[in-house]
């Protein structure tokens, strides 16, 4: 396996809404929205042949190339790719993991900067998608609106006055819409008071998911909370309502960070996350999903503010960084789960070494340049 | 609880067989030599009541004031010492967990440097013991036979031509002799070939015990390793018989802790080093079994060769240090568990941080009394 597209380096490289802080950054890593939408007239991927599902490839694509949210875009064919490049693009939470793995003519369309993309014949014909960095549920909705507009100017979609968009699951008829944040709960995981939190958000019409959506595991304290009914609001009331639910759940979680610096519980809190930070910053083989609960406890005492020479940047920048697909998207070759496992202490190791020494600095890039110094 | 006795503190400042390093010390960490003795016409401590246990007390005190090789000892009388105290004198493994916490007219006299001490009314009358740094079983054997021989001018010892000396548990009846080696057997546990060894060393004639002694739990890979009759032999050809049986354990230790550096295991090895470094240097409450358990795994990696900013030492002198017992007379104080366990992490941290900037500078006696700067 090589990997001539420079597109994915490039992207290990910038700065995005994957590493940037936005609003209420203690515990919303980000936010997201999504449109679901349909070309009128064309049966739904799943029912659509291969020549069907590359028409509308091809209609679509056309479409983009003219719009303005667009410009600059890069268009990716999915069965081009191989398991790695695709697996990739899911962990940046461009494509879903359906759009990853399974076959058929399937697209996506990544927006400069990575904030906006579109994913193509997934469940649906089109999926609209806009992240932003933090609580910003409002900002990624007003972006993903203005593309839907600027799209339905050139397609036309399904729709019906009765129902609104169509889709090809009922529970996104209406306004298709989906809108998230992934939020990071450490301290109700460890007080063991998140079951009656996710019941919580059940009750307000909300539903929470793993790291990477729908039949996803939760790792690292991560959970994704959205809205699980896309009818009988209109999509800014969608949103309010959800961002009233994540703002709930930041503050039971900052109730429960609270607690555990309380006398009684301090001393262990403290051990816990210290006892991580001694883990990441000298085992010699570690998986993803260690590393993802030690960093969940690191980030966590930064916000405690226990001293810990690290800023919570390089520790979402490591979340990402240290994924499978991009371990091996940053040493240009497929690896094996063992070898991932080396590379990826290795990485933990430099980034929060490095990080002693400069403090403050922003390390995410400047440390990947020098990984693959010979590109750059 | 106060600890008026200034002998302790002395003790904790000063160097001794158990901190220094001596032969094979890879993986011998002390060579033990003990006799059991009991006076004629006197029965033993188990039957005799408390005023006999006085008499036998006050009869051994007298002689053992005469004998050279106990000049400047130290008496102690148990009964009237807390139980921290006793506790301390047992981790120093200067007494038997039976002669620290069962009741009777106990004592123990500790010569110069801790490395010859005589116990008064356990199981027998006398318990002589030698110790020596690393493995020198015939020098310790040798200093206990001096101090026996010395002794014998001055007391009349229970002795029949037929059987040898007498002892109150059949086991020690003849020589009265049982030589032992602790040892560190990091690699046959991590290899899970413990178990085979420690049948060789049972068909061979030996035991292995826990770290205290028998009855006593295995902590940190640590194993006392004795010869179990005392019949048949002669002294020397029993302490010749030990030091084979404790070689052969050498070797199968030393051929396992090769296997651990092979290319398939190397990066495993390194791993369960350098986290086990990684959480002593972090770790905010730490038990003493953990804390032994996390030594044992950087002593391994010293033993290897790795590179690790402490040397053997400081490592023993830390798991004598951090025991229970030993915490508290530093402190001056009866300590709870979970006090413990903080004042335990804290201690870790600041000799394995310290020695990070002085490298090679013996660190636990100066650490001690920086400790209690008070006192010195």
């Amino acid at each position: 396996m090589a990997f001539p597209n420079r597109l994915f380096l490039t992207m290990l490289m910038a700065e995005t809404w994957l590493t940037r802080e936005g609003g209420s950054s203690a515990v919303v890593i980000s936010s997201r929205a999504r449109l679901a939408r349909n070309l009128v007239g064309l049966p739904f991927p799943q029912r659509a042949d291969k020549t069907t599902q590359r028409h509308i490839f091809q209609h679509i694509i056309r479409a983009a190339e003219q719009v303005p949210s667009l410009a600059k875009a890069q268009v990716l064919d999915l069965p081009a790719l191989s398991r790695v490049e695709r697996q990739f693009l899911m962990e940046r939470h461009l494509i879903s993991h359906e759009q990853a793995f399974s076959p058929g003519e399937r697209g996506v369309i990544i927006g400069e900067g990575e904030g906006l993309s579109v994913m193509i014949n997934e469940e649906d014909h089109l999926r609209l998608q806009a992240m932003e960095p933090g609580l910003a549920l409002a900002g990624a909705w007003q972006r993903v609106a203005r593309l839907d507009q600027e799209l339905g100017k050139l397609l036309e979609f399904a729709y019906m006055e009765e129902w609104g968009f169509l889709t090809a699951c009922p529970t996104n008829v209406g306004t298709g819409l989906r809108a998230s944040c992934l939020v990071h709960l450490p301290a109700l995981v460890l007080r063991e008071e998140l079951t009656e939190v996710l019941q919580g958000i059940t009750r307000a019409g909300g539903g929470a998911r793993g790291l990477y959506g729908e039949g996803t595991k939760a790792m690292g304290d991560l959970f994704q909370i959205s809205n699980t009914t896309t009818l009988g609001l209109s999509e800014p009331e969608m949103v309010a309502m959800l961002e009233r639910v994540v703002t709930q759940v930041i503050r039971r979680e900052m109730e429960e960070r609270q607690a555990l610096m309380a006398p009684a519980l301090r001393i262990q809190t403290e051990d816990q996350v210290y006892r991580a930070w001694g883990i990441l910053t000298q085992a010699r083989a570690i998986s993803y999903e260690e590393t993802l609960q030690l960093l969940s406890r690191v980030r966590l005492g930064r916000a405690l503010g226990l001293d810990l020479p690290v800023n919570t940047g390089v520790l979402q920048g490591l979340m990402l960084a240290t994924q499978p697909a991009h371990l091996q998207i940053l040493q240009g070759k497929e690896l094996k789960t063992e070898e991932r496992d080396l590379i990826r202490a290795t990485l933990v190791r430099q980034w929060l070494g490095n990080e002693k020494r400069k403090k403050g600095e922003r390390r995410c890039l400047t440390d990947l340049r020098k990984e693959r110094n010979e590109s750059f």
